[in-house]
């Protein structure tokens, strides 16, 4: 018989998949001796059987929960509800990936009000007692009832205005007392039963409400923006507790073995006294640094420092840890490995090396590829912002420099953000019911709430600017404004956020390109020695190209020719070459346009001398480029002394019903081969232009749509004609290559065939993807959230590529290519070339460079390592 | 060394593919000791490699043909260009498949002055040698140099009325002299050089034209509507000439061993006296049928027929014969498989088995499958049609009814059918130019030519109704009318034509469906005796099914739930669910459409009663059944109590750009499961009100556009969910089967998994070809055009199945889909399921059954047959 709960005992920290995290990370604790209360684990199978039995919990596995509790039992020498010495316990999630503030947890589990007798007198101290209790019946309700939060702490908050005090801590037994009192009736009223009272009825429910939270929208979103499949499931971790909350001889913690902003090796957290855990990462209260505990006690503080080094030697990774103090006694309720910003995670890296803890390799694999996005986003343009006044200032929560208009709430940030503008979402504290409109906004800020609160965690996580805890802001939601000091802004004026100091700063302020720290360089220098995969870029003009090889990258995997026409003195031209009757009218347009898009090509190589320059021919439907205002039409008119009203029918004679699956691609070339010609006569006289015999200018000519090896006989023969033609005139000697991008279903299955006439391949998974699912991504939207939210699609195909059905062509498309031309160049140049887990997949396919845009360069290149590491080549 | 050139006595009927089937057949004849004029065939791999080496004919290939003249010479006893015996020779292109008036022929070529003078000696008859020489010049400028014939028909038209004959046999030498003189002043003018003299030379620019004509317009379009490969290439054939122009003993002729027109088993076919192969079939002069050759020499006409028996008996099938009388002499030039009309073709197959002469297998392989649209076409409605009066009589060139607007051009007959319209060529004579208008025309009436004329011989290809040579039709092109018996006809009048009376009548006249005859009823139990694949039909109603089940089908393998939609009594509520805002709203609309689309299906089942049923849920873009009239859209704002304005934000709301790969298919029930609950709803209600023990129901239902199996499981779960309940309240017993689509390119990939869940798999080819290509129907005219014309396509994929590419999917799914689930139901449900190539590959990959358009239904069974025959399962 399968077992779906194991003890503590039971496990160890390769168990992740079935306990969780945090389960495999208890068990694995224990193991090593540290001081862990017992407890035992509900397996992730157990919740994927919950789903499967159509949202219960089977008897058997209920069984096996009794059975388990029953073990507790005897370990602690507790008893579930026995009033003289009772068992209480946490019940929390735990997924194989971490999901902080995504699962629900309740703490206290096991109390009634003959257990809260036994409780006080046991502990002498009916505050605590009652303290424990208010805490259940408030996080039960929430959690288990989905009784809304608010109608308890409007009498929490009510009791504490009638005293005039501020800290929950001055609450006495009496008031609590009466809290608790009223804490049962809105139970009563809203759950419409009395609050349960049989512990083990309390646990099943509990544990029921974790597996239904695995799929509440929140974490639906969460998986969404990470890549996490909904198949994981999550364990449930019931755990015996353990007292913050009874005097001010406990407290409760959370401290990271090195600092997670900076990377530096020194402890670095909060606790607070007289707590338990949800206050300190809530932000209700400003907890103190944990530097302060070795004031307070510096037996515990070296305890808890060794802890700490063993952890992160035992895991070859910094630790993020969950502490509790109990009377004087410390225990440690979750290790895991600690989020950490990009800045940190190199540090950390780089000095874990060198202090000799872990191999390059091991300490790469601890950064995330994705979070080096932060590094390489702007930041302040320093003589701007030393002329700037910060007009406040916050915790550093999450690095980084944010410019944009206030919002006040995260759906209004998620609104304008669609908009295509940019803004800073301001808010006392963030829950994680803000977490779109947090994903939305260039910048948080928070008036509450410390390094480790909410909006701090979610905003490092996400590589986006946070000022938190920033106290001198006070905000008039209804009123839709905010003051400092005095000064009032309004929802839509710009403010700044400096991530990393913590300033905020009035009005716009410029921001500037990344600097590559040294710690990035030390990596990126690691990366380049382990990884095979070459990294190219996506760059259609010198600017682009040389910030791309600022950051690293090998060349050129997709230069894009029509970009180039958008600009105000090009585009007409363009038009009229587009709208022309007779190839005679297209190929003067054309004679127009060959000069400026060669002079673009000699900026672009000149930039990437001796490297490889990929140039796609045109490819976009061409009504794209056509004026949709009355007044540019009537100028394009004009200009071409036709009427407005010809030219409408001209233009509506270019329109299409699925313009995706239209006259774009190679398939512009073939109806007028003189495009094709013209843009080669550019691409080979630039190349001729710049080539030189020490660093020789090799371009590669790119076709795209290709469908049929027909399509590309065709249009080979065209360039070649055209360039050999201009080579020979010029007398010099040019290599050049001509291939193919694969994003046609029907290309990569017939890819043996097109290998034998192509240079190169070039995966364009956006349109493989697209046509693969037969799914538009300007139509995807609204599907795409409502396949989200049901659990048919665990993330977006065209932002995470789809190796199953997509990548599936791919295989096939490379494996066969390889066969018939082992020489040819394989490279992929849709969005998903910055894509880590594509970058795994190209690797693993024998491709010779990914693609991507400039700035994710550095991340395809760590991702390229982290590849090699897994599965060399 | 590859060998380029084949001696006719080198060949036979099996090298079809290498010397193309003229030239194969010619070399059979030879082996069969029948009187075939000697030659040799240059082949398709020449044709192929001319293409390859930049369309110039290789140096060794052009020293093969030298050899191969050097031994016709030897065999003949002839010489090239000596006066005083000269080899001449015809030069005739002969593909692997006919093509009938595509390729280009030159007759007489060797000829040169000196050499006409030797003729002139040879046979004492300077008329005769100037004929040849006049119609030698004429084809070699037309058809090598591309001059036009009109320059040439000019003179030779004038010399005919200076004289005032009729007859081109009235020349006499010395008019012929002078033509020749002209004749040959055009060619320089046009040319720029003297008609050459060498008859290599002749000859190699003639072979060179014949492979360059392999690529003409007409040729492509012809392979196009025949889907036939560009790479096959085109032999070419040079024959020792026999001439039929020497005098009145001499004539050229065409028959065939049975009528083409009818089936019926007589000699058929006509002849000119003093003619050449070129005059018969081009219609200038009408010729006498073949029965008076039996007056004129019974023992010629005696031999005739016996050659036809031989061949006939030889080849097991109808032959169609070339023939040419020189000087009492009968020599054959041709023979192939005869082209038939459909109701012939199955007389001729059932009469050959009767006959003894042909195995069931071997008759059935000798009808086209798409011939038979001939039969299952509309006839005229008899009564109508006795109460009109023909106001003229043409030949019966092939039969069917047609009415339409008379075009006399066939350019305007393109447009008029591109619009919609039915139309009726009206032509003295057409010709290869004519094909595209002819393809577009309901039917052709010609004014001149014969039963073998260029119009009679492509419409019974084409299965287009004909009228040929109804010489009381006078033509006015400028005035655009035509006259009969004094009564003016202008282009856009209707008219009417009975192709298998020759009957034309004025106006419009109904017709009615075709009526199976006893030949088909045979011819199809023979089918049914062999095939194996089953046919199913696509049909939407109770009236569909009925044609389909009368036209042999075996169930509904695609009931469309939508085009019920669009009457006028049922869009309203359905418009009213599009723009529901609520799911309550889009409930109370879906309870007002459940009754009616009940209702519909209940008609289904009860004309389908025994036979397997599949209904398909809601697939096109929502937006589709939306008004776009303003006052429809008045109308619907007004029922929905909404403002237009408002309603026009809805309907924008629902705009997609991409509509094909948008909101549509699964993706619609999935985000409004309520569609699918009432669709199972009025299917399951329909079928449990149809059912009985004695012939239960068992309703299919079909999801489409799944691309992920997360999809369909998805929708399986509230299909069953809705039946089951249903079937539980009934009380009666149901079984049913939930079943997808495969038309999106991952389902095809991620097969294996599908099929766990699913019931069947019905191939959408149409869509799963749009997106394997990246091509959408809707916009692929203009594209499909430049493809075909510039060899990339060679036929339009969504017509024909694309094996190699849309059919490897299907391959790969097929194979993987009843590997994981071997009882899996396969089908195909796309246009291609009527396509004889597309249901010859569903055999192959052993498909339950094919399922197509009513009037398809036969089409498939003959293709399902032979798919049989030649691949037996």
């Amino acid at each position: 018989m399968q077992k779906y709960v194991y003890m503590f005992t039971e496990g160890n920290a390769t168990m992740r998949e079935l306990l969780g995290g945090k389960g495999a990370n208890l068990s694995e604790m224990i193991n090593l001796g540290l001081p862990v209360p017992g407890g035992f684990t509900v397996t992730t199978e157990a919740c994927t059987r919950y789903y499967e039995d159509g949202e219960e919990i089977a008897s058997e596995i209920k069984e096996e929960i009794r059975d388990s509790v029953a073990l507790l039992e005897k370990e602690t020498g507790k008893t579930f509800g026995d009033p003289a010495n009772p068992l209480l316990v946490s019940v929390r999630s735990g997924a194989r990936a971490s999901m902080p503030g995504m699962m629900d947890t309740v703490l206290n589990l096991g109390l009634n009000d003959e257990v809260v007798d036994g409780l006080t007198e046991l502990f002498d101290n009916r505050r605590f007692a009652l303290d424990s209790y208010r805490r259940f019946i408030m996080m039960f309700s929430d959690v288990v009832m989905e009784i809304d939060k608010a109608n308890f702490e409007k009498v929490f908050d009510a009791a504490k205005e009638a005293k005039g005090i501020e800290l929950d801590t001055d609450l006495t037994a009496e008031d609590l007392e009466k809290i608790v009192a009223e804490y049962k009736v809105i139970y009563k009223e809203q759950a419409g039963e009395d609050f349960p009272t049989d512990p083990f009825e309390q646990l099943i429910l509990s544990v029921t409400a974790v597996f239904r939270s695995w799929n509440n929208d929140r974490a639906i979103y969460y998986r969404r923006m990470n890549n996490i499949p909904a198949e994981w499931g999550t364990a449930v971790n019931v755990q015996e507790m353990v007292y913050g909350n009874m005097d001010d001889t406990c407290g409760t913690g959370v401290a990271f073995t090195r600092d997670p902003a900076t990377g530096e090796n020194i402890l670095y957290g909060e606790y607070l006294m007289n707590a338990q855990g949800e206050d300190v990462v809530a932000g209700v209260r400003t907890p103190e640094p944990i530097s302060h505990l070795e004031d307070q006690s510096k037996e515990l503080y070296d305890q808890f420092e060794e802890i700490g080094e063993i952890l992160e030697k035992h895991y070859g990774d910094m630790q993020d840890l969950e502490f509790t103090i109990e009377r004087g006694k410390l225990f440690i309720l979750q290790t895991r490995s600690g989020k950490r910003t990009a800045q940190a995670a190199l540090r950390i890296a780089v000095e874990m090396v060198e202090e000799g803890l872990v191999s390059k390799e091991k300490a790469l694999m601890t950064i995330d590829p994705t979070q080096l996005n932060t590094l390489l986003h702007p930041q302040f343009d320093q003589e701007k912002l030393a002329a700037a006044e910060p007009i406040a200032k916050g915790l550093p929560a999450s690095p980084g420099a944010a410019t944009g208009a206030i919002v006040f709430t995260a759906q209004h940030a998620s609104q304008e953000a669609e908009k295509g503008k940019s803004v800073i979402l301001v808010r006392d504290e963030t829950s994680a019911e803000d977490i779109e409109g947090m994903h939305a906004a260039e910048g948080i800020l928070t008036v509450r709430g410390g390094m480790t609160s909410h909006a701090a965690v979610v905003a490092r996580g996400m590589g986006t600017c946070c000022v938190a805890g920033c106290g001198a802001v006070s905000i008039d939601e209804e009123a839709g404004t905010m003051t400092i000091a005095g000064v009032t802004y309004k929802e839509g004026e710009q403010i700044s956020l400096d991530g990393s100091t913590g300033f905020v700063y009035a009005g716009k302020i410029d921001t500037v390109k990344a600097e590559i720290t040294d710690h990035m360089k030390t990596i990126m220098d690691w990366v380049d020695e382990i990884r095979v995969l070459k990294v190219r870029t996506n760059a259609d003009s010198a600017e682009d190209s040389q910030t791309a090889i600022d950051l690293g990258a090998e060349g050129i995997g997709l230069t894009r020719t029509e970009h180039m026409f958008f600009a105000a003195d090009r585009i007409l031209p363009f038009r009229r070459m587009i709208v022309a009757d007779t190839e005679e009218e297209r190929r003067a347009a054309l004679d127009q346009i060959l000069p400026v898009q060669q002079a673009d090509f000699e900026g672009i190589f000149e930039v990437m001398v001796g490297k490889p320059v990929t140039i796609r021919l045109l490819d976009p439907p061409l009504h794209e480029f056509l004026p949709t205002e009355d007044e540019e039409i009537e100028e394009l008119a004009n200009d071409l002394g036709i009427s407005v009203a010809d030219l409408k029918v001209k233009m509506h004679s270019l329109e299409e019903i699925n313009p995706m699956l239209g006259h774009r691609g190679c398939r512009l070339a073939i109806s007028y081969p003189e495009i094709a010609e013209m843009q080669t006569a550019a691409i080979i006289g630039a190349a001729l232009a710049k080539t030189t015999d020490a660093e020789p200018i090799v371009p590669e000519i790119m076709i795209p749509l290709v469908g049929d090896v027909k399509e590309f006989e065709f249009l080979q023969e065209v360039i070649r004609k055209t360039a050999d033609k201009l080579i020979a005139e010029s007398g010099k000697e040019l290599e050049y290559h001509v291939g193919t991008m694969i994003e046609i279903p029907r290309a990569a299955l017939t890819s043996g065939k097109i290998a034998l006439e192509a240079d190169f391949f070039s995966y364009g998974t956006n349109d493989l993807t697209q046509m693969s699912y037969g799914l538009s991504r300007d139509d995807a939207g609204k599907i795409l959230d409502t396949y989200i939210h049901r659990g048919i699609y665990d993330s977006d195909p065209t932002a995470h590529l789809d190796i199953e059905g997509v990548g599936r062509l791919m295989t096939m498309s490379s494996t066969e290519g390889r066969k018939a031309k082992p020489e040819i160049s394989l490279g992929i140049c849709g969005e998903h070339g910055g894509d880590p887990g594509a970058v795994e997949f190209c690797h693993s396919l024998n491709f010779d460079y990914v693609s991507c845009s400039p700035y994710r360069v550095p991340i395809a290149k760590l991702a390229a390592a982290q590849a090699q590491i897994k599965n060399p080549r």
